[in-house]
């Protein structure tokens, strides 16, 4: 069980600029920070900036923020946002003879939604508050 | 987040062989019942039999049947250990420039113990309380 690449870039997003919140960050310094490539953080922030969680300005002093405060961002929401609310075993597209008549779809379900509960339970403001990870995260650059 | 095929595959084989419980199992009737690969099939019916959950028969009418009652084998147990107990972001494989100072692991431990205590309430026997599912399951070559 993982959780995709987008969503591990979702949240490092998140973290980059909820720490550098007294000004604009720029994808570019976001993935040399992380060693990461700006065409897939590209898809990331739009996807962040669609759901209202980062604002976008354009131009050469451009940059993304956050358009809410941290305590006021889910980590379960963002996480299904990104991940996506697929069963954990699609029957459907496996084609499987049991599919309708089996009961491990309801229990998986089930788990799935104890697995979010966990997380709907965290702001982003909970995963910032370590110090260190505040100390990591102030950009050389800003 | 998804569920690997490994685990789906391991969920099928015990759904069929505990309903075809008069009689033993071949892995090609089960790969043909379901329209899956041998090949996959045998890896998992190796780890099933390794684990203790399958025995099996060698020889012409040889072939595999469950080793324990279906009310003892815990769904949970069976779903982590073909998944296995990786976390669910790897961030040491990732390299992160967070790695040690971030909050995010630790929730994501949470939620990921919630969600195998869901499955651990649940035995094989209870995924197979479905009249539907046992009429599927009983195989016409049995």
């Amino acid at each position: 069980m993982q959780l995709s690449r987008f969503t591990d870039y979702t949240l490092r997003v998140l973290f980059y600029v909820a720490i550098n919140d007294d000004r604009l960050s720029t994808l570019n310094e976001i993935a040399e920070f992380y060693g990461i490539s700006v065409e897939h953080l590209r898809k990331v922030v739009h996807a962040l900036s669609k759901s209202g969680h980062l604002k976008t300005f354009r131009g050469k002093h451009g940059g993304i923020r956050l358009n809410r405060a941290p305590a006021d961002i889910n980590i379960g929401a963002v996480v299904l946002q990104a991940e996506g609310n697929e069963p954990l075993i699609n029957c459907a597209s496996l084609d499987c003879t049991l599919t309708g008549a089996c009961n491990l779809q309801r229990t998986l379900a089930d788990a799935q939604r104890a697995f979010m509960d966990v997380l709907s339970r965290h702001s982003l403001a909970d995963m910032l508050a370590n110090p260190d990870m505040k100390q990591r995260l102030i950009s050389k650059t800003g």
